[in-house]
């Protein structure tokens, strides 16, 4: 029994973090700009505005400031679920019977089940703060929908919701929560925007994706007065805020002595993986200290490792602003029997920008093997696991079980993002043995990036 | 932002309670003993060996122990997910417009969602050491076969679940949360026993009971040989376990120099209320303090407010022991349309010897205003939460409400057992307008009590 690092660390109130870091500021490649699609120009304020608050616009766009003043309001509704434990996994290094020490952070303690929340309550905030009626964004395994539906509630703002249909029909307690934090939940694509009835005629039978919910909430929001679009990843805003996830862990270590060898995050849009690494990172592109940095994405939707950096369409419906990013094309949508989140075409242009400069690298898994680090996680840490966090829980083990081989003791963190209490469907699927791994060929994603839009300066 | 008091109180681990403290030391009038249904006489040892592991039985039957020291295995395997939060409900006293002073032990961090992982992982420890093959059991809304589950997943034993069919159908993803923690589960009544086929026969539509459920894993224990049966309620041994819930609290409240005045707990058979005021009724029946104790139960399964102080069978197919307890009736079953857990005809053997005695008051509560207050309390709170707890929810919010009236500024303590995850096919109910109150008539209650078992002495 006796540890010197307890299982659970949990920061005093006081200690939580008073700032989100912009990793912007400290990179020597800036991130590229987001381009009007119509007029290939650098988007300002006033093209955003429209569409976006205000003061979240300012910090999208803002590459300078190091440090953000989180508002008192945020930081009081943090406290309802924060500081988020950083546990360090006894139960699961033994289970392994490796000489690594594995730390997770977990971001699962709310009712949203993720860290979606971390950014829901900041957007809510400015969207009240600028006087609006209500905000409208997309979901896909719901965890974003249901962070914003507790941050609209508790701002007394409408919440109107557009969620993957696949993921609507899967998780209909997921819409339900929703409902009972007063959201409006619509399965996208729907008959209610244009650009839902546009690709409801070309593919009736589409499952639904990110890209097209995206586009249905952007048209509801520049049409309806007084309301304004939320996204719960992929912008620099979403990961400023985030920043609070590895804020916290790295005060965490730091207040047991403990340094980091390796930090792995799963990555869909980059919301998780952006925020965990974010310090972390900081010392790396400061040149203070080096972390060996994993970005897990599914081999179904692999983005980093088989998409193309380039400027691609944020949606399907192509409305919505260009950005450079790893992409594997405005079109591509992962196979139906992809169980997990993380479905997104494209990345965060900050993650891009880092990747492409070699500050990290990338691994791609297959959702069996995904769900088998699940189970096993589930097991021993008394945690079932969100399917978008076991990709990080996969590679850890894996780097755990390397330790083993090669006796290092390395430390390794990684981030565990919400539970799967909403994914059970997925796990029928994984304890059923009808799961099956369906990786796209050359020949499909090829197909995509040949369709990339055509901007000047880019091959 | 300044508190003297944190939102959340998290002892540090070494301040987690080492030992169960066993109210029935410091009762004067000691629970009624159970009883041989066959001869009328009370249960030993003996008896009780066959049907659960012995070193429970031990602590089944201690009148007189009053503090138990935990086994360092289940202290370490409670640092998995404790120590829980006491968390102050500023929230909530903010949106109530309240002087009181209201706290709730958060027992819901964990993947089972509820405090019935502290007796799970203690019967599975002991289940272990006495060298057997698994152990059987009943669970009505899931909380309890989820948290057996996982624990005799930890201790590699074999777990068969017997699960209300009302919640099966309800509930299908509790099922394979089940599953994925390695447990057989299946539908009560169920036609894999004697006594499942009997009441199907006679009761082909019959949605199940705790009561039946019980009978069928007993009788599985019994005719399986390196098997026991093990129950997440009602026992005395059960209540012994939960008593962590109230030292931790006590030990938080103590840490910030706290005084309660009112401790109010949801009771269906027991565990969680005996659990939370264990140490608190400790002072009370020494004359060290004094603590205002309510127990809150459905409209719809009013065990003490409508029930009979008498001796009863605990089960619906009459094969468990004879106890003492504020019952309905073994053969009373609650309004299938009663949407969350505590749905037991019966109440503890100790809780109705102290409830006889007037040393707590008890309220029931109609389930409309039980999702009301759990609504109200998820939008400010951050935590949606299981139906079971929102009856304790509803009787805090009201107090506190009437402290609004009279300016006191009472320190009001609940415990919020668990979370609502698995339950939005209810707060669906609620949300459509679809819930009703459907409250059992006298007429209905005393025909039940009319056929309580003959036992000597009892009129």
């Amino acid at each position: 029994m006796k540890q010197e690092v307890p299982y659970k660390i949990y920061l005093d109130e006081k200690e939580i973090p008073t700032k989100w870091y912009n990793m912007r500021a400290d990179m020597k490649n800036k991130p590229a700009p987001l381009l009007n699609p119509g007029t290939g120009q650098p988007l300002t304020l006033e093209d955003l505005n429209p569409i976006f608050c205000e003061e979240l616009n300012k910090q999208e766009l803002d590459n300078d400031t190091q440090f953000f003043d989180i508002p008192e309001e945020i930081q009081k509704f943090y406290r309802m679920y924060r500081p988020a434990p950083l546990v360090r996994a006894y139960f699961l290094e033994k289970a392994l019977g490796t000489p690594a020490k594995i730390y997770y952070k977990f971001e699962g303690n709310n009712t949203s089940g993720s860290h979606k929340l971390n950014s829901a309550i900041a957007q809510a905030y400015y969207a009240k703060k600028e006087g609006l009626k209500g905000v409208t964004t997309e979901t896909g395994a719901g965890q974003w929908g249901t962070a914003l539906s507790m941050a609209c509630s508790y701002f007394d703002l409408d919440c109107k919701v557009y969620m993957v249909k696949c993921s609507y029909e899967q998780k209909p307690f997921r819409r339900e929560v929703m409902r009972t934090y007063g959201a409006d939940v619509t399965p996208s694509p729907s008959l209610t925007t244009n650009v839902g009835r546009k690709i409801l005629s070309e593919h009736p039978d589409t499952t639904g994706s990110l890209g097209c919910a995206i586009s249905e909430a952007v048209e509801v929001a520049v049409t309806n007065p007084g309301y304004r679009y939320v996204l719960g990843s992929v912008l620099n805003q979403v990961l400023l805020h985030q920043s609070i996830i590895g804020m916290e862990t790295k005060a965490a270590l730091d207040k047991y002595g403990i340094k980091a060898d390796m930090i792995i995050g799963c990555a869909g849009g980059g919301s998780n993986l952006g925020g965990l690494i974010a310090p972390f990172m900081g010392e790396k592109l400061r040149g203070e200290a080096d972390y060996q940095i994993i970005a897990v994405e599914p081999a179904s939707c692999p983005s980093f490792t088989r998409g193309k950096y380039a400027y691609d369409f944020c949606d399907t419906g192509m409305i919505c602003p260009l950005a450079k990013m790893y992409t594997l094309g405005s079109q591509f949508i992962p196979s139906a029997n992809h169980a997990g989140g993380l479905r997104f075409h494209g990345m965060s242009p900050v993650l891009s920008q880092l990747y492409a400069d070699g500050m990290f690298e990338a691994r791609s898994v297959e959702q069996t093997a995904v769900f088998e680090a699940a189970t096993q996680f589930a097991r021993v840490e008394g945690i079932l696991p969100a399917p978008e966090s076991s990709h990080a829980i996969r590679v850890a083990i894996d780097e755990a079980l390397k330790c083993k081989e090669t006796g290092e003791e390395k430390t390794i963190v990684f981030g565990l993002t919400g539970t799967g209490y909403f994914d059970l469907y997925a796990y029928e699927q994984y304890n059923s043995k009808t799961m099956n791994d369906v990786i796209p060929s050359d020949e499909i994603i090829k197909s995509y990036l040949d369709k990339l839009p055509k901007v000047p300066g880019q091959e």
